[in-house]
């Protein structure tokens, strides 16, 4: 039986986050029901933050409602914040992602907080979810931070020996927030984590592909036995203040890779691609990726 | 000790062949001393063949010539038959690169020939070697052809039990001449070709990055122990008929990927990025890669 991988496409949110013109909320629906229908069911459809950090994302409540005509969709909201997280659980969402930086100078910048201030508040959060409800662990800077450079495996240990206990069911995504993982890298702190925190029993990567490392990462990451991965489609997710550094592993790029390793995500490229080619051209999107010029300059 | 990798730069061979309009000779040997200055000492510097069949490499032996002022460097030939072999020996090469497809179709249309008797002429070119002069193999379509679609490993490895026995001491390099190699099949065919012929010491691989699985390849192929990789700078090497469809994978991304890992290659990559931003602008150039971008969008 082929094996499986589960693509989470982080492209409404991470992909979204940074372009400036609003995307009308009508836009970002047809986009969600569109990369539905092509397979896809975890996807992170926004973030609950405050609307003044983010204004792109202040229709996500818009975007889960949408949802409930999409069966089976696993929507993920990210929220940096206890209060936040509580917020997102109000408005009826059942998955959330906590995310925290393992560097200090990036936690502050993200949420004026020292890393263990805020994993108290995860703390205090997991605490407060409800029955059936669901948690993934976002794990940034966990190899590189765009301040401090690389990021010691001890520090993001010593983080995770405070976070995993709090709730060792949540899934735990790693983050190579700044795509300057190297694939070594990304091997020697999976497996590392992997063997401390045996009761974590779903891991996950989150690449970019800023320096063409996305998929060299994926497949370094798939080798130790990460099922679970994220990606934008069109590679949405550049920074439009740094013109070339684009943004996250391309989703297209990723079923391709697996599709010609046999392994099945359940995602049709074929239905893919045109979507990952209207994404691309987004007023003030980034895009990024190989698959889909490849394919669209053969088709 | 930091461990090593060899980066042969296959750029004025692989890359310029696909160039339509004609590069200067004396530019062509500006990019190969400006390239030798970032450290590269492996250099594909053209092809001997009909000038007929590629215009663009005419003056391989003006480039051959300039060599002689480049100290340490280790100028290699790509010859597709025994007669064009001899040519480039005639000339003065003591490096060639014989290159046979294992696709029979792929082989047909580039030198009208089956394999196997490109493989003879192999064999013959061999025994025709004068001392000290040195051989490279190049099986292209070793995973994939334009043709034909996924090349079988047995269909591989009935070539290799052929060619290898000819000449042992040969390099050989497995190419991925379409970019459709997953990383798993590389690791699969390298493992596979490596036990079965103990006596080959040098192996190497030439990636493609035309759908973003390019440096995916070489650390798949880097974990099986392959210390050997072709690269193009700028990413040079796409096919001007088939847009978006980026060709070799990127030097600069080789060495970033390498400096990451903390593996020497021997090469400056701040002295390489200026010469493949050039690189990436000659006329008719279809240019790939992610490192140049990201590097000069925040430098």
């Amino acid at each position: 039986m082929a094996e499986h991988v589960d693509i989470v496409e982080v492209g409404p949110r991470d992909g979204f986050q940074g372009i400036g013109p609003f995307i009308p909320t009508e836009r970002k629906i047809d986009f969600l029901r569109r990369l539905y229908a092509t397979g896809l069911r975890r996807i992170e459809i926004g973030s609950i933050v405050s609307p003044a950090a983010l204004p792109q994302l202040a229709d996500t409540p818009d975007l889960l409602a949408a949802c409930a005509d999409l069966p089976g969709i696993v929507p993920q909201i990210l929220v940096p914040t206890e209060k936040h997280g509580l917020k997102a659980l109000q408005a009826g969402s059942d998955f959330l992602a906590f995310v925290l930086s393992v560097s200090e100078s990036h936690n502050r910048n993200n949420v004026r907080r020292a890393p263990m201030d805020s994993a108290a508040e995860y703390g205090r959060l997991c605490a407060a979810m409800p029955e059936g409800a669901d948690m993934r662990l976002n794990i940034a800077t966990a190899f590189d931070c765009p301040f401090d450079g690389r990021v010691a495996e001890d520090d993001v240990i010593a983080l995770l020996d405070v976070l995993v206990p709090m709730r060792p069911g949540a899934e735990v995504c790693l983050c190579d927030t700044t795509g300057r993982a190297a694939p070594d890298h990304v091997m020697s702190l999976f497996r590392r984590a992997m063997a401390r925190y045996p009761q974590v029993t779903r891991w996950a990567l989150h690449a970019h592909d800023t320096y063409g490392l996305g998929l060299a990462n994926v497949h370094a990451a798939w080798l130790c036995g990460i099922r679970v991965f994220d990606a934008s489609f069109a590679g949405l997710g550049g920074c439009p203040f740094a013109p070339g550094a684009t943004g996250n592993v391309a989703t297209e790029d990723l079923v391709w890779m697996f599709d010609r390793m046999g392994v099945h995500s359940g995602i049709d490229l074929g239905a893919l691609v045109p979507v990952a080619c209207d994404g691309a051209v987004i007023p003030g999107g980034l895009s990024g990726g190989r698959v889909r010029a490849a394919l669209t300059a053969k088709g």
